[in-house]
C-alpha cells in the first residue's frame, strides 16, 4: 500500500487522507516539508494566525534499516525569523511515520474555540483529534508519560510545554526518543506554531505499521553495508563524536578561538576546561552514566549520552555541545551539573537550547540577571518563563526581540534568529552560512567548520575570506539533499572524506524507490531546496539586507584572534549566483 | 550670513560648522532631513549603533512670518520601523533654528563612555557638549524648567525623558512650545536615537539670532496675505480646529465607522460622547482654560488648547485628537480627565500618544490590562515604563513588539509601527497611506480622510477601493513637499480646496529665496523625497511585502460598517508607478 498524505485542519476539527501528488513522490524530509510550505502557506500570512501550516515529513530513508535514517523534518513559516523553516530531529517519530505510510501529515487552521487543546493521534486509518483540557499547563515530560500510558512505549509523541502553548518563539517541539527521553524540534519557534493552533500533542501509531517497502532489498543490503562502514571508520563519526559526544568540540572551537563567548565578546572561554566533552565524559565514567547512546533506532554514531550527578542520579540526556556552550561559555555558568540541570528543565519546558542560551547571554547587558548566575536563569525558566510572567515573556521571545526591548546593538541574531556555537568572524565559512541559510542563524544548514576546523573535505583557513562563500554554498546544496533523505547531519564528516559514502547513500535511495537517480540529480535536488525556500523568503518580505551579520561584529574585533566580520555585501550576495 | 550646517560627532564630543554643499540648498526640513539620512546613513546599520544619524532641519519657510512656518524635521533611521524617519514638530526649535541660521544639525556617533548624558547647546559661533549627569534620571518638564533657568524663557529645548534614556522604541523627542509646555516629534522612536546618542537635550540659543532675510520681502508679505486667508477661510482649518481642535474629529469619524475601538474590532465606541470635541470644549469653557491656542509661534489655525480638570486646575495641553482616540476609544478610558492626566504624564515622559495608546490595547488582549483601566495604565507609565521593570520594558517597547512577544495576531502596525485614529477598513485611501509611506503607518503622510471624509479635495467614498491609491499617491506628493516647507499638516485644507492657496504657498517660498519654482517644480521634490525614502527602504530590508495592513484585517469585517482590507498587492504596489 503506498504512501498517504495525512492532513488536519484544525479550524473545523476534520482530517483528509490523500493521495501523494506525483510531482512530491520522490520527495522526503526538507525538500517535501518546503514544497509544501511554498505551495500552500502565503509567504505573507502571520505565523501564528490561520494561515500558516505545519509539514512534518520523514525523510526518503527513514523507517528503514539504513543508519542514521531517523530524522524527521518540519515545516512552516517560522513566527521568529518570518522566513520559511525545515527543523529536523531524531528521536522515534521519523520511523514510526515512514513505517504507517505517513509521507506527510499536514496540519493547517486554528480552531474558533480557543479555549482548550487538543491531541491528534494518527493511525493508519485515521486521525483522532480530541480536546485534552486534563493535559493544559502540563510540560513535556507529563505528557509523553500520559501518552506511554494510553498507548504503549513505543508510540511517537511530539508536544509542546506551558511556553509553547503561550505561543513562545523560544518553544520548540518535543520528540520522544528510542529510552524514553526528548529530542527536539528545536529551532525557529515551531513550538509557537503548534501552540497557536491549539495542539498540545501529536502521537503517531506504533502498533500497526509495517517494515517499509524496499524495492531492491539485495542492492540495499549491499550500499547499506558500505555507508555504515564509511560512517564507523570515520574519525569523528566513528571515534571523536562516539567517545565525547558533541560536546568534543568546546576544546577544539576554544583553541580555534571560535567559542563565542560573554555574549560574543571573545572567542575564548574561561570556563572550557570544566565544561569541556573530555571533562563530561570523566564525570559519566566516574558516576554511571552513559557517553553512547543514539538520539534514534539505527544510528551507529551514538553521539549523545547519559550525564548523572554526584550521587549517580540522573540528571540529562541529550546533553549537546550547543546547549554547553550556550549557558557555559556564552552565559558563563562553570559548572557543568548545573546546566545539565537547566538543560533538563529546557527539554521539559520545551525551549529551543540554542534561542535560550544566548537570550540570557543578552539578558545580561539588559541588566537583567549576572554572567554565569546558574541558578537564577533556571529560576527565571522555572517561573517566570513557564508561567508567562513580564520577565518570562522578555526571556521567552528570544534574543532578537529582546535586544529590542532593551534598546541593545551587540545581539548575536541572523534573521532573528540566534547565533550558535561557532564565532563567525573567526569561523568565516560559518558565517556565510549563517547569512545566507534561509533558516536564519543554523550552524546544521552549511557545517563550514568542517573544512574549516575539523580538516573535513579538505582545508580552508577560518580566518580568511577566500573560497568560503563558494564552500558554504556547497556545503549548503549537500545539505539540503541530506536533510530530505533523514540522515543525521552527520553523515557529511565521512561523505566529505570517503569518496563510497555518497554513492552508497544515493544507492540505497535508489534500491528503496527503484530509482536511478545520480550524484547530479542529488545536487539538483539540493539546489532547488535551497532556491525554494530563498523564493519563499523573498516573497515574505526578506531582502539581501537580511543576508547580514549583526553590525557589531564589521566594527568589534574578536580576541584572542582579532578577527573581524570583512565580507562586503557583494561578496555575500554572490552565494545565490548558481 | 548663509546659513550652515551644524555638525556634531559624539564619538569624541567635537563639533563642525560646514558650509551648505549647493545640492541642499534649495531644501529644508523632510526634504533635506532624507535626502541627508540617505546620503549618509548606512542603510543596513543599527538604527541605535553608532552609525545612524539624526538631522534636524527646519522648513524652508520657518523663521519667516508666514503662517503656519513653524514645524521642524528630524530624519534618522528609525528603530522602531527599521526605515527611514521623519517626524516633524511644532514648538520654537524650526523658528529659532531659522533665523539662527542653522540649516541642520547634523549629530552623528555614540561616546566611547557611555556613563552619563550630555547637553548641546547650539549658538551662532559653536556648539556646547556638556556632561549634565544632574539632568540623568530627570523627565521633560524638570528638563525644561533647567534650561529656562540656565539660559531664558525664549531658549528653544528638545530633550528626553527616561523611556528615551532607556532606549524604548515608544519614546520621542520633546521640543518646547510658545507656552512653555512640550510638543513632540512623536513616531518612529526617534526618543531612542537621541538617547542611544547619549543626549538628554539640545538647547538653541535665541538671543542672537536674527529675522530671516527674505529676498522678495513685498512679494512676500502679498502671498503671505493671500496664504493666511486661505487658512482662515477655509471651514475647517478657519472653523472646525479653532471651535474643538482635533479633538473635533471623535464624531465625525465614529460617525463614518472608522474610529477603531478595542483594539481595532469595532469601528464605533461607546465612549464617543464623553471624549468628543465638543464634549471637551464644553468643559474647558466650563472649568476655565483656553481652547484656543497655536503649538508655534505664527499659527493661525489654533487647534491647540489648554485643558484643566473641575478645580479649574491645569492638566494637560496640546490634549490631540489621536491622544483621545488611543485611549478613550481604543483603549476604552470613558473619563476625559483620566486621558488628559495620562496625556501629561506622557508629555513628561516622552512617550508617543499613538504608539503607546495602541500598545496599550494590544496590552488587553494579552491579558496584561483590563479594557479601560486608566488608573493602572498611568500607573504602569508612571512607575514601570519609567523605571524600565520588566512589564515597563514590554509597554515601552511599543504594540508590534508586545505582539510578538505574547504571540498576538492582531497587532494593528505597520512596518512595526502602530496605526493611528482612523481605521484603514473604513477609510481605504487613509489605509493606502498606512502601507504605502516609507514612514510606518502614519496618518499625517498623506492624510485621505480629508476626501473620504472631509470631503475636502471632492469625495471619494471611503469604502469602496476604487480612486484610493492615486488619492493618497497625489497627497504623500504633497505632503512630503508641505513637509518640507516648514508649513503645518493643515494647511491641506485650504490647500486643497481654495486654488489661491497653493501657489501663495509658492510665491512665499520664491520671494524667501529669490527663486522661481513652478507647482510642477514643487510637484517633482514630493515625488523625490518619496523616491529617496523608498530607495532607502528598499535597501534597508524592506520590501514590497512590507506594504501591507496586518493580515487579520483581510479576514476579519469591521462592525458596523461590514468593511474588510480588499486591496490585492498588485494593486497596492500600484502605488510606486510614478
Amino acid at each position: 500500500m503506498s504512501d498517504k498524505i495525512y492532513r488536519v485542519d484544525m479550524s473545523n476539527l476534520t482530517y483528509k487522507i490523500e493521495d501523494v501528488p506525483s510531482e512530491w513522490l520522490g520527495l522526503g524530509g526538507r525538500a517535501l516539508t518546503s514544497t509544501v510550505v511554498a505551495a500552500e502557506v502565503d509567504p505573507e500570512c502571520h505565523p501564528l494566525g490561520p494561515n500558516n501550516k505545519m509539514v512534518f515529513a520523514p525523510g526518503l530513508l527513514s523507517g528503514t534499516s539504513a543508519a542514521n535514517s531517523g530524522r524527521n523534518s518540519l515545516g512552516a513559516k517560522s513566527p521568529l525569523t518570518g522566513g520559511i523553516k525545515e527543523s529536523n530531529v531524531g528521536g522515534t517519530s521519523a520511523g514510526i511515520m515512514a513505517k504507517l505510510g505517513v509521507k506527510a501529515l499536514i496540519i493547517e487552521g486554528i480552531p474558533e474555540d480557543d479555549s482548550t487543546f487538543y491531541h491528534l493521534h494518527v493511525t493508519k486509518e485515521k486521525v483522532l483529534i480530541e480536546a485534552v483540557p486534563e493535559l493544559v499547563g502540563k510540560d513535556n515530560f507529563a505528557v509523553l508519560d500520559a501518552m506511554m500510558e494510553k498507548y504503549n512505549k513505543k508510540v511517537a509523541v511530539m508536544s509542546i510545554g506551558r511556553p509553547g502553548e503561550q505561543k513562545m518563539l523560544i518553544s520548540n517541539i518535543s520528540v520522544k526518543d528510542p529510552q524514553g527521553k526528548l529530542r527536539s524540534h528545536g529551532r525557529g519557534g515551531l513550538g509557537a506554531v503548534m501552540g497557536s493552533k491549539k495542539i498540545k500533542c501529536i502521537t503517531v501509531d506504533a502498533e500497526k505499521y509495517k517494515e517499509t517497502h524496499i524495492a531492491d532489498p539485495e542492492k540495499f543490503k549491499e550500499a547499506s553495508k558500505i555507508f555504515t562502514k564509511a560512517l564507523k571508520e570515520n574519525p569523528i563519526s566513528g571515534e571523536g563524536l562516539p567517545a565525547f559526544g558533541t560536546n568534543v568540540l568546546v576544546n577544539i572551537i576554544n583553541e580555534a578561538g571560535a567559542l563565542p563567548s560573554h555574549n560574543f565578546r571573545t572567542g575564548n572561554s574561561e570556563n572550557a576546561e570544566d565544561i569541556c566533552g573530555e571533562t563530561m565524559a570523566e564525570n559519566i565514567k566516574e558516576r554511571g552514566g552513559n557517553t553512547t547512546h543514539g538520539c534514534h533506532a539505527g544510528c551507529v554514531i551514538q553521539c549523545s549520552q547519559t550525564y548523572n550527578d554526584k550521587e549517580g542520579n540522573y540528571l540529562a540526556s541529550g546533553f549537546e555541545y550547543e546547549m554547553i556552550w550556550a549557558f557555559g561559555a556564552n552565559f558563563g555558568i562553570k559548572d557543568l551539573d548545573q546546566i545539565a540541570k537547566i538543560d533538563h528543565l529546557m527539554d521539559d519546558l520545551g525551549v529551543d537550547a540554542i534561542e535560550t542560551g544566548v537570550t540570557f547571554g543578552v539578558a545580561v547587558d539588559a541588566g537583567l540577571i549576572k554572567f554565569g548566575d546558574g541558578v537564577r536563569a533556571y529560576e527565571i525558566l522555572a517561573n517566570d518563563v513557564a508561567n508567562g510572567t513580564p520577565l518570562g515573556r522578555i526571556i521567552g521571545a528570544g534574543a532578537g526581540n529582546l535586544g529590542k526591548l532593551y534598546g541593545l546593538v551587540r545581539v548575536p541574531v541572523v534573521k532573528n534568529q540566534s547565533i550558535p556555537a561557532y564565532e563567525p568572524r573567526a569561523v568565516k565559512g560559518q558565517g556565510i552560512t549563517y547569512v545566507t541559510t534561509p533558516m536564519g542563524a543554523d550552524h546544521t544548514a552549511g557545517y563550514a567548520v568542517a573544512t574549516n576546523i575539523l580538516n573535513s573535505g579538505g582545508y580552508i583557513d577560518p580566518l580568511k575570506k577566500d573560497g568560503q562563500v563558494e564552500l558554504s554554498r556547497n556545503l549548503q546544496i549537500a545539505s539540503a539533499a541530506v536533510d530530505s533523505t533523514g540522515m543525521c547531519i552527520f553523515v557529511a564528516f565521512p561523505a566529505l572524506d570517503d569518496p563510497k559514502c555518497l554513492p552508497a547513500l544515493i544507492d540505497m535511495i535508489n534500491a528503496r524507490f527503484g530509482a536511478n537517480l545520480t550524484g547530479d540529480d542529488v545536487t539538483n535536488l539540493g539546489k532547488n531546496i535551497l532556491k525554494i525556500e530563498h523564493e519563499f523568503n523573498l516573497k515574505a518580505g526578506l531582502s539581501a539586507a537580511d543576508d547580514r551579520i549583526p553590525e557589531f561584529m564589521k566594527y568589534e574585533t574578536l580576541p584572542p584572534t582579532g578577527a573581524i566580520w570583512d565580507f562586503t555585501n557583494e561578496e555575500i550576495d554572490e552565494f545565490w549566483n548558481f
